[in-house]
């Protein structure tokens, strides 16, 4: 088999098979194909696609390019939540204490921040001592012990999808469904859960920023899932603006503790509570996702899904204390809030530039090698659909000094826009695939 | 400017400006921007396309990447000619010397065989002796003497186009028409000429394989020499069968020999004829391409364009005896005699797959590394239309054994369509775009 001859076939719009894409697949792994020939074919599936079929053969291909977690000596159906990245998306904090309340074990690996979205592990090290580096080993004791751990990828995972990965990333070539499921669900079905609940989100603050291509997203990763023999439920959610109040790291991580502690109500709590039921339900641990959510209020309600937090921290020799005050998280150097300016209605936000100046403030990394700052970021209470005036509190301001306060302000009146006309709350769930 | 940005501009559809085409063509002149960037934009250009201003900034971008050849000692107006590529395609030897005879300086410079077409330079040193490498001096001071020299590149002309070639290659985009019109456009612009008549063809044995794709290869080049200021005429010839009767390298000279001799008449003789009296025009030695014909016959009948390639081979320090002796040229191993076998008329023939054949004697080279063995091809007397007997001569295997010659003979059986219809010949010249 020939490279040249397999960039001519999905060039000219015919689909490859499975052997072809298997070849391309371990080509990468092995690094015996060049990275040219590699971001050809890369651009050449970007532009022309992949049918179903040859999107579930590239991920089985990249999922067996390396290792699969194996969690079987972790009693009962272990069910893994993935998003595919937004702003204020801090989920898996809230929903992992609680889906583990509820006696299902949570053994979760997470990513970093990735351009404009946030990261679990980021956020998770802002909390001080916090590691969520452990062996297989440990990782699958401490879900034995308290039934929730929450660390990065071990062993060599989907070793293809971390060359083609890097690869998409400097040849424009990251906006590709097919690319996106496959990576996506390689690393998932590399994961070694038993069933997937996929949190697609849409909006200006997504990868797949258009309704219509966040359901085709969700419906590919479900097919895949389908085609590998697991189940998987594909949520599209809202990311029209941040999920959570709060961006930044250890902000988040604040707004994950006054969630659970039930000094906040709103969309992170509503999301969470919506992934987390599937979760129960793909469990078997409930029959429907209402039943879920009711088992999930409870221990919201009860104060065990916070008690699970601090056990999850101090499992992984972070500071529990934290959970009872956030202050013990790190502060920044200044605290700015900033008012509206203007009356009117909030009727959208650029979710991508909120994202992009958190980064900037040095909440996310513009190259792999930055060092982060875990204390700076944003408070922004405001909502789409909201009444506001002049003197209403747009945002509050993290930051690490007062220059870095006045370009982040910049970029978040840039990134919001208030209006005289009155607009709908955009919806927190658009769709259920499954 | 990114790199990144620009390969996904083109990626969405976008025209790039100038500046941003000049950024990548010398990222690849100065190896500053990675192959594996440089492959996703060549990609993302062949399945997106480019218009007629940014052909000829890449056109001129490439140019500009290297030196421009001086031929300004040479007087008068100096024509160049190149084709795109064919089978048994060897006008150059034909018409140089003709158009040398007729007071119009031809300095040109040629390339090598590429995968199934043959290249000039490769057939000049079948010629026992002969030297295609001159230095620039004595490149000119050999033009002001006796007319006439053909070399290979000197200097370092259009070095991003040598960088995107190696790399088009390898990654499956040699088939773009923008690519392919640059290509030849910017080392045809840095060869020095003031005007250039290009031999676009077309058909079975061609780079456009459609009349359509042809013409349009044909219109976009002479749009770039319109928006370069340099008189550009194309014409579309036909590829449908190999052009002259014999492929291979001392083949096509002795091929070239004969026509230049009077003996042989046909295809490749009406083609240099077409071809020079163009450059004769173009040179403004004549006013009208049929008064230009006129003035070549006359070289040709009266023996002076024999005699002017004797002077060629002699200046070159070949051994100028071969245009009298024809077996002075490499002889090979064996001579096999091929019958046609069945009745009927030859109706197609697949002019790539003989071409294929002959490099896979040993006439051209699979690899860079490959030597050449200048003795093998076929004579394949038989055109499309006429009409056979079992017992016509199909062709003449010059192999360099018995095995070899069985190998090809398949491979030119079935490139020879023979049928029970009869077929039209097909036309030499479907257009001609100035």
């Amino acid at each position: 088999m020939n490279i040249v001859d397999l960039i001519t076939k999905k060039k000219l719009g015919q689909e490859l098979t499975g052997e072809e894409i298997s070849f391309f697949v371990d080509g990468a792994a092995n690094k015996t194909i060049p990275d040219y020939q590699l971001a050809a074919m890369l651009m050449a599936i970007r532009l022309v696609g992949m049918n179903a079929r040859e999107t579930t053969d590239l991920t089985v291909a990249m999922l067996r390019s390396g290792d699969v977690a194996d969690l079987s000596a972790i009693p009962g159906i272990k069910v893994d939540k993935h998003s595919t990245g937004g702003v204020g998306d801090t989920t898996t904090l809230v929903l992992a204490p609680l889906v583990a309340c509820c006696g299902v074990p949570v053994a979760k690996m997470s990513g970093r921040g990735l351009g404009h979205t946030g990261g679990t592990l980021d956020k998770l090290e802002s909390i001080p001592g916090m590691s969520v580096e452990l062996t297989a080993e440990r990782f699958v004791q401490q879900v034995k012990e308290i039934g929730v751990a929450v660390i990065g990828q071990t062993g060599r995972l989907a070793p293809a999808d971390k060359t083609l990965y890097a690869l998409r990333d400097v040849t424009s070539t990251v906006d590709s469904l097919p690319l996106i499921a496959s990576s996506i669900m390689s690393k998932k079905l590399a994961s070694g859960a038993d069933a997937i609940v996929l949190d697609v989100k849409t909006g200006s603050g997504a990868i797949m920023q258009t309704l219509e291509g966040s359901v085709a997203l969700g419906r590919a990763m479900v097919e895949i899932g389908r085609l590998a023999g697991k189940p998987v439920v594909a949520l599209v959610t809202g990311m029209a603006q941040p999920l959570g109040t709060h961006v930044g790291n250890a902000l988040e991580v604040k707004d994950a503790i006054e969630v659970l502690s039930g000094k906040t109500k709103g969309d992170l709590l509503e999301v969470s509570l919506l992934l987390g039921s599937h979760m129960l339900r793909l469990a078997g641990r409930v029959n429907t996702a209402e039943e879920g959510r009711r088992e999930l209020e409870k221990a919201l309600r009860s104060g065990a899904g916070l008690e699970k937090l601090r056990q999850l921290i101090a499992a992984q020799g972070g500071d529990p204390r934290v959970c009872d005050d956030v202050s013990l998280l790190p502060q920044p150097a200044v605290r700015v809030p900033v008012r509206c300016g203007v009356s009117g209605y909030v009727q959208r936000m650029d979710t991508t530039a909120l994202g992009l100046a958190a980064q900037a403030m040095g909440a996310g990394r513009q190259r792999k090698t930055d060092v982060l700052d875990y204390s700076v970021g944003f408070i922004l209470p405001v909502r789409i659909g909201d009444r506001v005036s002049p003197d209403t509190l747009l945002c509050e301001l993290w930051a690490c000094s007062g220059e870095e306060a006045a370009r982040a302000e910049q970029a978040i009146r840039a990134a919001v826009t208030i209006g005289g006309e009155p607009v709908q709350r955009p919806p927190l769930c658009y769709e259920i695939i499954e």
